[in-house]
């Protein structure tokens, strides 16, 4: 039996996408909704009240930061001291990025799940999207399909759970989304997209550098959906 | 092409399966092996220096332990301040335990994931047991059937390496064995049980209790395979 009320849990990265995520699953009719964003010793910091401000202005009832160390699995420009690569032509790169951070989505998704046991809550967002990160294994369609089929199998909530209206589902809402539908998407829904960081390299006053991959794909973005972008950019030196 | 040397990742949690576990992987020409722990808040850390005695014991070349924070997730006898069942039919017992701790199987092999694409290692090998654990939902050969097949479609490795030899594989030797099983396997492997820790109620020199869920199905086991049983047990009250 559906309940009338279905609370959710939203993955929040302090991003342009997660945000939009959190702004669908409300339009949907989750509710209460809880957030969780990971402090995996990013080199940004900003990216964290990103998410924290995110969850506030679209009337979260919880948001958990959860510290995991993936430092120590190093290989990524994300966390490691590598440099970020500049002004790349990244709606044609389709090679696995410098940027990509071993099995973080599934680390994401499996402390999700652990939350949504002790919440009794089917329902998970992630704003993983296969357009713009084409060459990131664990953005891709079948990829979230398996960790469901996964989840329904580890879980009390799964193995409790055997109908289709009962069972865990991961949402990801985006996954076929273009840059600039995201966009018309959260602004239609009124998303606040000041709110939101995506700079892979930013100042240390938290400008956004307008040349990473993220800055690339969210420029372009914006000027796809034909709305001003709100972010601030660094001036050029 | 199969490699002539494979290396390969233990999860290792200090216990009797775990330390079996490795002996396998070794007796099965992997190597070098890594070995891998978790701090995530278990009330009795004499688990985690009997993991690290093991390892050493073993020969892994590198032991790492991962802290993670489970507690916030609560529900769990292993990591709240809830009363250890003592004296159960554990033989008997087919729900799910207060013991079990929500997503943690799941976790664990996403930080192993982690570990394996950065390692470029293609076999991680879990101590799971359905027999013994049939109520735990993350114990089953279908959870870990679905675990590896999602983890090769999350990975780098799982991406690069389609066939049959190079994909991801997580092996689960003890799943299908009984305490006895494993306990005669691991005598014949040189595993040296006294190193190792499976009571959920140690006192604080840390005997054994002999009465928690834990302690008795290694009690059971040890009779089984008719081995004299090295564990330091605490006197009765």
């Amino acid at each position: 039996m559906r309940r009338n009320h279905r609370n959710a849990i939203i993955l929040l990265s302090g991003g342009l996408d997660s945000a939009t995520c959190l702004a669908i699953a409300r339009a949907r009719g989750f509710a209460p909704l809880y957030t969780m964003a990971f402090d995996y010793g990013q080199r940004h910091r900003r990216e964290l009240s990103a998410a924290a401000e995110i969850a506030h202005a679209q009337g979260a009832v919880e948001h958990r930061v959860i510290h995991i160390d993936l430092r120590q699995f190093g290989h990524s420009a994300l966390t490691d001291r590598i440099d970020v690569p500049r002004d790349r032509d990244v709606l044609s790169a389709h090679d696995i990025p410098i940027t990509y951070v071993p099995a973080r989505n599934t680390i994401f998704l499996s402390y999700a799940m652990a939350w949504a046991e002790v919440l009794d809550c089917r329902d998970v967002f992630i704003g993983v999207n296969a357009v713009d990160y084409s060459g990131y294994p664990d953005c891709r369609p079948e990829f979230i399909a398996a960790f469901e089929t996964m989840a329904n199998l580890a879980t009390r909530i799964g193995v409790e759970n055997k109908t289709d209206e009962n069972r865990f589902r991961i949402h990801a809402p985006l996954i076929r989304m273009s840059k600039a539908e995201i966009i018309r998407t959260g602004i239609d829904l009124g998303v606040d997209y000041s709110l939101t960081h995506s700079c892979y390299d930013p100042t240390d006053a938290g400008l956004a550098c307008g040349h990473c991959d993220s800055c690339l794909l969210r420029k372009n973005g914006f000027a796809g959906a034909g709305v001003p972008d709100p972010t601030r950019y660094a001036p050029a030196p």
